[in-house]
């Protein structure tokens, strides 16, 4: 009321923009819903899932015994905090583990290097691999490269990553490590080491999945730390010829079980569709996977568990998917979409993106459950939350169902320092500050006690193409 | 002028304290001081060496060929900066070196961790050593514990560190470093892990120097990462017994060359005496040291070689020492001294702090020199650097010539951030901002401006005991 008395007062000023001053007043909230939030802000749940995922378990590489650990661990937690309908669905997945992994400067300068090699990295013979090093600043330097010009070289890609709010420069650095090793392959290259994709200056790499099309056989592949990478750089520019020795042993397991691990809390209406929620379980195995993504899976659990607990039923069915094998190829998604795609799912949305506060949503509703956004905005203001101008649906884990038009909400995490820990040694519970985890609590419990109860039918979405 | 009227005003108005009325007005700075302070302020040359030094040496280990290397290039490099009788000279001295070094924690939760063996570690079995661990969140506790009762356990010693602004927690934390291993040993332990002597949160272990007292057999002693300890500590809140599986394997291969590198500005007036600053070429094995003590060696012979340049030749001798062997014990220090004991030193100074501004300096002078401190004050002021109320004289390399009474000047850097990078992998180019060192160059030119100059002739000091 105050807001609307000055506003007015704005308008007979003439100093309110027509744009501020035609937009709808917002929505109100409704006071369930901001008692829930702000009690969220006290949340000790999802700090703990962390803790313990981090402290108990450790690493849990998709396949592996670790993540099979990861499933046992959550189904117990899931249970202990009062889920409902908790179960493991298993599938088999093909399994890459990491060996030995050494490199260093023979010449010019004789250094030792900080590397890991890329997800489905190739190997060096055991003895290692010996050559003189190609350097190309950017992927687009690579590309342009005459085809057979790198054989028997190592090709060295710079693409260096900048820092940005919503984590976009990671597709345009990434690609030097998604498809470059595959292109350096194919004009002949022995191996290839690329810059971290990474926006920190620490001596620790990144590591993350490469592809390699049909017919095309994976060479090894790494990635320097970034100060390493900058090192060859410094040295590139001596002029002088670089000679790399590099050893790696990573080798293929063959099909491994691996699985997701699913949690309820009930709806009262069956008919009015599932709320499908959750990140990933499975982790790089550098590190105890703090962020990426024991806190997705943490903020998920523990904003369900606050409905769970709120003594009244959700509308509709929230369903907790801590999915497996995200990293290495969005195995769990895709083994869940394959067992429940024909479930009616109503809204999906991920978290996977760190431990950073939320500060924007993005969503995509059908134009009959519109006013459900206008809702959230409002809920969601009081935490620093502003609404985008974008759609809904991202995350590896729910695409599968969002390609089906399911309806979404995105909780965006500032990306501005995830990728300074992405994907190496450094993720541990070091990175995950208390505090905004909260704040991530609270953003979801807003969303949920929203959209889980919300009176509008929730039908399918199109998408804009991209 | 100004001040004293302002002062004056002030004290007519009574609210200027007496202790502060009662203070000397500042001593004037001398404008060809000024002069030379202020280019410095745009000074390439430290970073040049630093950045070379990194770059086409990297690790320079004490005793080890790569310590040789860094000779040859800083002896190449000081001649072409105009240096005059500049020269190597060399010394025996026992020499460790790092092998593998691995561990593990076996149960209750199985997960790697990240560990750095300490200089002077004893060896594991070449197929590791596996035990139950002991846990000490103290180094007293550490103390305590029975003769005996650590008999075939691995001992863990936590005594975290906590940042200060003069490092002094350094010391006192230390303490599980320098003496943990040898105290454990006497105890009985098979092997000792401590928790990095650190202040950072980083997968990086901070690797450096433990003593063994004459009759204390090695054992294996290695710094786990921060974070990795962190881990340790928190399992063992959850009470079940730790296993963990150590592999270290590192050795002593005896005794081996390494040697200091002198340069000299020659002064005007022999009889005056030598201004002796400089730091240590010797890095620690796991990084490019650049600043332990690459920064070192940078600032004070860009700092002398300013004085070099200036047109007017000071009136004593500035020499530049970049001392090897540091690291591990000293030995360069001592071998000069030894050497050039008998010459006549009349100030020392050592940068060995890392590359942060100079926040205070400190002075030893006898007191008919009392007024070279306070044309210091004035000249350093400007740069933000403050008179401390203690002594001077500190450094382990001028540590021998400065036990002879050797009068001191100390500008002394932040040190709220060293000890975040001091000793790990992450001691790059990196941890080095071009601005801070630029400072620092500032400072030390400053102070070899007034300090070579200075008319008062400058005799032995007599320091208080600590």
């Amino acid at each position: 009321m105050l807001m609307r008395l000055s506003l007015a007062a704005l308008l007979l000023a003439g100093t309110v923009p027509v744009a501020i001053a035609q937009r709808a007043f917002p929505a109100p909230v409704d006071p369930q819903v901001a008692r829930l939030r702000d009690a969220a802000l006290k949340d000790d749940v999802a700090y703990d899932i962390v803790e313990g995922m981090t402290t108990e378990v450790g690493q849990r590489l998709a396949g592996t015994e670790a993540e099979a650990r990861a499933r046992t661990w959550s189904a117990a937690k899931l249970k202990a905090l009062g889920f409902k309908n908790v179960r493991i669905e298993t599938y088999r997945m093909p399994v890459w583990v990491r060996g030995e992994e050494r490199a260093e400067i023979v010449a010019p300068f004789p250094q030792k290097l900080q590397l890991a090699a890329l997800g489905n990295s190739g190997a060096t013979p055991a003895t290692g691999l010996e050559a003189e090093v190609v350097i190309f600043p950017t992927y687009g330097d690579l590309a342009a490269a005459p085809d057979g010009s790198l054989s028997g070289k190592i090709a060295y890609v710079g693409n260096s990553m900048k820092k940005t709010q919503d984590g976009s420069s990671y597709g345009q650095a990434g690609v030097a490590r998604f498809a470059g090793p595959a292109l350096a392959a194919q004009k002949g290259a022995a191996a290839i080491v690329i810059r971290s994709i990474g926006t920190d200056d620490h001596r620790l790499p990144h590591t993350g999945t490469t592809n390699w099309p049909a017919g095309v056989t994976p060479i090894p592949a790494a990635a320097l730390s970034v100060p390493d990478a900058k090192l060859v750089e410094a040295m590139a520019r001596r002029g002088k010829p670089i000679r790399m020795k590099l050893l790696l042993t990573p080798r293929q397991v063959g099909e491994q079980e691996s699985g997701n691990v699913i949690a309820e809390v009930p709806g009262s209406d069956p008919a009015a569709g599932i709320v499908l929620i959750g990140g990933h379980l499975d982790s790089w195995d550098l590190a105890t996977g703090a962020i990426d993504d024991a806190s997705g899976v943490a903020i998920t659990a523990a904003a369900a568990k606050r409905i769970l607990d709120s003594g009244k039923r959700p509308r509709r069915t929230i369903r907790v998917v801590w999915f497996g094998a995200e990293e290495v190829g969005g195995f769990g998604g895709r083994a869940y979409a394959e067992r429940h795609g024909r479930e009616r799912h109503v809204v999906a949305a991920e978290s996977d993106f760190g431990a950073d506060n939320v500060w924007r949503f993005e969503t995509a509703f059908p134009a009959s459950a519109k006013a459900i956004g206008d809702r959230l905005a409002s809920a969601l203001a009081p935490l620093g939350i502003v609404r985008g101008s974008g759609t809904a649906g991202d995350g590896a884990d729910i695409g599968p169902i969002v390609a089906q038009g399911v309806a979404g909400v995105d909780l965006n995490q500032s990306g501005l320092d995830y990728f300074d820990v992405h994907h190496t040694p450094d993720d541990t519970l070091d990175r995950v500050n208390p505090e905004k985890l909260r704040q991530n609590v609270a953003a979801w419990t807003t969303m949920l006690a929203i959209v889980a109860d919300a009176p509008e039918e929730i039908g399918p979405v199109e998408r804009p193409a991209r």
